[in-house]
């Protein structure tokens, strides 16, 4: 007989709260607000078929090749170009998807036991990926502008317990949908000078503004001192994983040589897809679409929140972008609990406590406002309350 | 001033020698025989730039949307398929190239100080995929037939420090050639079971016999005992990282949540290529030229040597498939220090050292005969010997 002895680290991993979620919400008729999927009606479609018979054309023999590490040259040339400060290509390192650059991150920068600080609540995804690395995981108290400053300062640590850094997602965040404000960010990063401590900035959705830009990212305000993560996901398309990392060049080569020993490269062929797309300003063009998009499903939502939850005591954000938002259902409901009675009625969320390191809050969930289309979302929240009305009865 | 902090294993990390070694073959006029990457001449070009336009113009959405981590079903199926053993699609997990499915084990079966074996020499990027989670890299000594059992044995460890694992690659060996022998694999697979000693094959190569089919797989004999890995980078293309690794019931979903962590998924695209191109028996009509090209290559390589090695007291090996094969060159030559001279001669070669876990062999050399054409290979064999000869010239 075989035996097979597991890593402490895999004895306790556990099966994402998510995607056991959304194999429920597979059953056909549920409207899901759970998932995180962007509107495929923004998937340029016909700009990739065009730049895939271009590349396999001119290009075939290196698009299908083994390939640098680093990432496809013109790609990361594009991404410096966009990026709001000033960025040597060197610097940027393409992963697959930026969820590979937390894995990466976490190789280089957790050893077991680490304090790494995080918000509250925080995404997800991350909490999976430092995991393996085995840190300790602290959460700074945040509020409606970011996390709080104070609490940061009092959860640094000191001497060898010192955080090895702080994970923030500062625009529409996933979970909350709340965005830093411009004082908190120029607070936490003289802060975070102050005590010394690295900021790793995760900016997925940065692009999905609705109305006005958001301030400055963090690693702008201090380039040395921080690790900035984007992505192609919610711009282009997530099934191409595409994402790439910024870090100092103290910290690059850990990073590359992370990279090299977990998948070689990124796909040769999706790094030339996405920068054939993106050339002559397409983004430009195309990002505002998807912007008016989902701003028109978050109003949508927000509309259907207001008309239908009257009377409960049911508190929501109104993000300024991104794809979710945030809800916080009155005293004694556990979301986790009604999860099953509200797809019993057609309608999926996430609930919120999988998003806590700690101390998670049992009332909260995750709504997305941007995969469902509008007749779909006003369906779903009537469904979502009726389930919190009945709820509420059966409590009393 | 921010504070950087490195994690143990990133601090012990170091670039890539066959990485660095490559850089230095980028100069013009350079013959590589150090590289592994497969002719692009096998590439199906016009087969891909099919499936992509189909695949976008019928299945847009999904190809280019998030998808599930354990990979795209009839990807799964088709490999099921093709596997010579009873292999249900359940126990299938799609990766990004088979190297990140070292990683994936990597974070599953090793802590800290685990004792793990390897042949002698070993795949070098199963040893940088291994590192991250420090086991104990323990090698296991080899003949020409593979792993010696008595040895195996030998080195099995027992109670809390018994191995975790043997990472074994079978056929063609990366970096010898080499191939086990039926009796051998059959003798280990039975050693393994009675020590109850799990087996890690990586078949990357497989394929790629030239007059027959290497013996069955190790998983094949004991599949409860074992993880199986396999690539499409050496029979479709590397460049679209797609790769997979087999796993008993009890140990896929840990995979599986490891791989959710490290990327989400692999692209969706880029499964459904492959799945695309596979179609209608594909491989069976596209893979014997890919053999036939490598036979002639390889071939050249081996009759190169026997005309200019003559009077060296230079061994080599005769490959029965695959891409590389292995020289032991004479007493008081250390390969590294010849690189820099056979470059200066327009030839690179990888030096065999970086592929021992301990006790390196600093005579041997690893030649890749796949991506030089017969004649760049004659020319470069003819350096390569050119090389020696003034080197055994100058210690006289």
């Amino acid at each position: 007989m075989t035996q097979w002895t597991l890593a402490a680290r895999a004895e306790k991993m556990n099966p994402s709260v998510i995607r056991e979620i959304l194999k429920v919400t597979e059953k056909p008729g549920i409207i899901s607000l759970a998932g995180g999927l962007p509107s495929p009606k923004t998937f340029p479609i016909s700009e990739f078929a065009q730049a895939a018979a271009a590349i396999l054309d001119t290009d075939g023999s290196s698009a299908l090749q083994y390939a640098a590490s680093e990432g496809y040259i013109p790609l990361r040339n594009a991404i410096a170009d966009f990026l709001p400060w000033d960025v040597s290509p060197d610097q940027i390192l393409i992963t697959t998807g930026s969820q590979q650059a937390l894995d990466l991150i976490g190789k280089v920068l957790i050893d077991a036991g680490s304090r790494i600080l995080v918000e509250t609540p925080t995404y997800l995804g991350a909490l999976q990926a430092f995991s393996p690395m085995e840190p300790n995981v602290v959460s700074v108290a945040s509020d409606e502008e970011g996390p709080i400053v104070e609490d940061f300062a009092a959860k640094a640590g000191t001497g060898a317990d010192k955080a090895r850094f702080m994970y923030l997602l500062p625009n529409f965040q996933n979970p909350t949908g709340r965005t830093m404000t411009e004082a908190r960010r120029a607070a936490l990063v003289a802060k975070a000078m102050e005590l010394g401590i690295p900021l790793v900035e995760d900016n997925p959705y940065g692009d999905l503004w609705f109305d006005e830009q958001p301030p400055l990212p963090l690693t702008a305000r201090n380039p040395e001192g921080g690790l900035y993560m984007g992505s192609f996901s919610k711009v282009l398309a997530p099934g191409l994983r595409l994402g790439y990392v910024v870090a100092p060049k103290n910290i690059y080569p850990k990073l590359l040589q992370a990279k090299q020993a977990a998948d070689l490269h990124t796909p040769s062929f999706n790094q030339r897809l996405v920068a054939e797309v993106m050339k002559n300003g397409f983004l430009d063009r195309h990002v505002p679409k998807i912007r008016k998009l989902y701003k028109e499903q978050c109003d949508a939502m927000v509309a259907a929140l207001e008309r239908e939850m009257k009377g409960l005591d049911v508190k929501w954000n109104r993000p300024i972008g991104g794809m979710f938002m945030w809800l916080r259902l009155p005293e004694g409901i556990d979301t986790a609990k009604l999860l099953p009675k509200a797809v019993d009625r057609n309608v999926a969320f996430v609930p919120g406590a999988a998003f806590y390191a700690d101390n998670a809050d049992v009332r909260t969930l995750r709504l997305s406002f941007v995969t469902a289309t509008v007749e779909q979302i006003n369906t779903a929240i009537a469904a979502l309350a009726a389930t919190i009305r009945e709820e509420l009865g059966a409590q009393r």
